[in-house]
């Protein structure tokens, strides 16, 4: 157990690391279980099993600088740092299998990682774990045009996916800021959201199978191209989201959607929260199967985006008082048709066409590619603008939309209360700001400060994850547990799930050696 | 074991049995468990649990005629049929929940039933399990039409969902033949697939939550309405289509898509299966989001169709030669975009647009709503066809859409080859159709024969395995496994997933009461 003053401690370096990321060792998270520790001896089997360029270790007989092991020990924030003395980079899923027999047999925890553009530390060792890098698992084993499935091992990094479909006329239904370095296998282990969820849906319904590497070393293959199949229990789902904790992922098959032909986007001024549910449903109903996003930003997130971007995309005078905003994509196969039914929905937002009253102040819709990306700008500068002004507390939840304004203001008057915020002079906290996926239910909150205090921490946690009990909701939309919220997990799931989860970790892992103290303490 | 004569003299009773149901008992399709008998005393034990209303024994104190439990014990095919002497209808989850704890303490087995119109004789006794039917919890919970997030319970009819949501303009994303008496709880237990996979994908996606049962009479309160959560294992996943052995669902949340406000059809025929993957690439391009329906029926089926509607929807002379058939469905917010989209497709069929020769030989598009139905018709009234011409041999696959012809032309060949199909006056197999879901990858072979004789079986039987297990298919696309198939679950799952399978089975039903007999064997 870590004192409160370490704990807070970490959390200062934490925050000047995001910064200015600083390779200074930490203390662990999570504490270490009872597995063995690494020797010479274990190198030297993974040595038989593996190409020496697959290897790195500071122990012999490769003694590489310890350093040349931080950018896998280290999370990308510089949030966690583990003490891993080897990482391996296995090339085929029997490496996998073999490297996992010796590490069962032997006792050795293992810390799967792919891009290692996790938020929650997942994909990093809490302690001293074996890493186990996919990066060099990253061939796609095929692809059929015809019915959009495609199968490729876990390293391939999603960019990569995305770039190999294009001249299919096809997309990975995942799409994330992250693209550009996080690997395939990393966003099924983890359950990624993103941007694609509101269209395309989860990838427990677009992922078509698994193969897996078992805690053990046995390869489960599950590695269908079916759409259908009724035979027996779908057990590849309890790998997705389950962050490595089950199981290796080693190669997946997804169903890809065609690529849309067409994509439009806009921004609309909203006087007041009341009137966010009615638009959401006019939009579904009205864009119906083009609607690809549905974005809330609220005026705090607009205002600090429009003051680090010196642009105001919308007239001032039009929007007036508005409470928030919100953006919407339409992804289709004819720009014409889509365009058309935007137009019927505006016609009914702007109250032109029934004798009631408009329901939004201001409304902008690109009309160039330029525009469209300045659109989304709007809403996707929302966290960078937050980490330009100061510290920031981010929760990423899951709450009815109804809720969001209720759950944004409730933590305002929270800090307001304890005099952190809009309370004088020692008010600490600039902004507290609110947005996120409406068409998901996932909402963000970001609350800036000057400095990370014990004070802001206290009033904010266990705050928060009580509000979003209050509301059924979950304390993890879309980014896992990890390092950060697995203690945490029972604000979102009860006492039952809880155990039940525990005996699922427990028939699955029975050493606990897989990547140990994320997701479910055993 | 029962003797290769009993197997056939079952096979024989359930062929009569479906031109004329019979309510004669059958030999147990699979062996009983060493679960305890049910006595007068624990009949005693659940009247003090359930109103006397919600109970139907053969046993004191209620003493109902055995034949009342008939339509409880037998499936509606007549293919099986349990000797269960007692039928539970709970009300709440409370009740099933006591029940269960109760059955759990004395080692009872039950069997959980919804609207008893599966295929593979999952809702039925195997032996004389408890039946436990889920009729009278029938309430929906909540419906949010700002999410489109219904919340029901498992004995509510699909139809009376589906009339529910109509007014709010939101679909059921399922459907099928059976929705006038089908449970949305039975359905999500065998993972029902249906005619709106292709557009709305399958119900692991769909399904946001889940109330489950446990055996040992836990709840595992699952039941989100949040479409993103990543806080642990998604163990919900596990019960949608483990056909009820592993705990019983109780009620379910899900996402429904809004309605469509516009569906076309139109039936394409095709000079041979080799235009068929070139033809389901450009209808997924051109239709893009708007395609619901990509469905395809060979000659033998048009045929047999025409041939019983006495109606022959294309041009005779038009489809001169054509090997086959498609269905294609377009479900959209307009009417005019879709029919423009099509349009586009047709021209390049025809090869109007490029100097390419044509793809299809003939087309016809509905021009109105009988006209839809009637183009539907040809499709759908395959299997209706089939029965009618003779005893049917029926397997439901999963196959690599390219193979959809190989398969179907194998299996042809074999029966000629053993001289049973277009070999003479002693040909006993009239017809040998393929027809299925393309988009869904999912073909249904129909063999008709005058009688169902060992021979023919003889030379399907495991033929037709080994050949969907030659392509890595399944030989359970969408009906499941059930007490038809569950023996037989080797040829489309290796070792190690049975082994996992087995493992998961008995980690939740340790005393193997829930529903045995069926998925997999312990």
């Amino acid at each position: 157990m870590h004192s409160a003053r370490q704990i807070r401690f970490a959390r200062l370096r934490y925050a000047f690391a995001r910064s200015r990321p600083q390779l200074v060792r930490s203390m662990a998270t999570a504490p270490r279980g009872d597995y063995a520790t690494l020797t010479e001896e274990d190198v030297k089997h993974f040595a038989g099993i593996l190409a020496p360029t697959s290897i790195l270790s500071s122990l012999p007989p490769f003694n590489n600088p310890q350093s040349e092991l931080d950018t896998y020990n280290n999370d990308w924030l510089g949030k966690y740092y583990g003490r891993s003395k080897l990482v391996l980079k296995p090339k085929t899923t029997a490496e996998v299998s073999a490297v996992l027999k010796h590490c069962y047999r032997r006792k050795l925890a293992i810390v799967p990682q792919g891009g290692n553009t996790g938020l929650v530390g997942s994909g990093v060792p809490a302690n001293d774990e074996v890493i186990l890098n996919l990066a060099n698992m990253s061939n796609i084993r095929s692809f059929d045009p015809m019915t959009g499935i495609i199968v490729a091992e876990a390293g391939c990094i999603l960019e990569n996916l995305s770039n190999y479909l294009a001249p299919h006329s096809h997309i990975i239904p995942l799409d994330l800021g992250a693209k550009g370095s996080c690997q395939i296998g990393g966003n099924v282990s983890t359950n990624a959201g993103g941007l694609r969820v509101l269209r395309y849906g989860s990838l427990h319904g677009s992922v078509l199978g698994l193969e897996v590497v078992l805690p053990n070393g046995e390869i489960l293959d599950q590695l269908s191209t079916m759409r259908k199949d009724n035979t027996g229990y779908d057990l590849k789902q309890l790998f997705i989201g389950a962050e490595g904790t089950l199981g290796i992922v080693t190669a997946l098959s997804i169903q890809c959607p065609p690529a849309p032909r067409a994509q439009q986007n806009l921004v609309l001024a909203l006087p007041s929260y009341n009137q966010l549910p009615e638009i959401f449903k006019l939009a579904k109903t009205h864009l119906s199967e083009v609607l690809s996003a549905f974005e809330l930003f609220d005026r705090e997130s607009y205002e600090l985006v429009c003051h680090h971007t010196g642009q105001r995309a919308l007239n001032e005078s039009e929007i007036g008082g508005s409470e928030c905003f919100v953006l919407i994509e339409t992804s289709g196969g004819r720009a014409e048709h889509d365009e058309e039914k935007l137009a019927s929905l505006l016609e009914i937002l702007y109250g032109t066409v029934s004798s009631s009253s408009p329901l939004i102040n201001s409304g902008v819709l690109s009309q160039s590619a330029d525009q469209f990306f300045s659109l989304w700008k709007l809403r996707e500068g929302v966290p960078e603008a937050a980490g330009k002004t100061g510290k920031v507390y981010k929760y990423d939840i899951s709450v009815p939309v109804r809720e969001f304004m209720n759950v944004t203001n409730t933590v305002r008057n929270r800090l307001q209360e304890k005099g952190l915020y809009r309370s004088g002079p020692n008010s600490r906290v600039s902004h507290v700001m609110g947005y996120g996926h409406v068409g998901d239910g996932n909402l963000h909150i970001n609350v800036v400060a000057d400095a990370y205090t014990p004070e802001i921490e206290a009033a904010l946690e266990p705050f928060v994850f009580e509000l979003v009990q209050s509301h059924k909701g979950s304390i993890s939309a879309e980014h896992g547990l990890g390092l950060q919220k697995t203690q945490h997990l029972h604000y979102s799931k009860g006492q039952i799930s809880r155990d039940w989860m525990r005996k699922v970790k427990l028939l699955f892992d029975d050493k606990g050696i897989m990547n140990p103290g994320k997701v479910i303490a055993v």
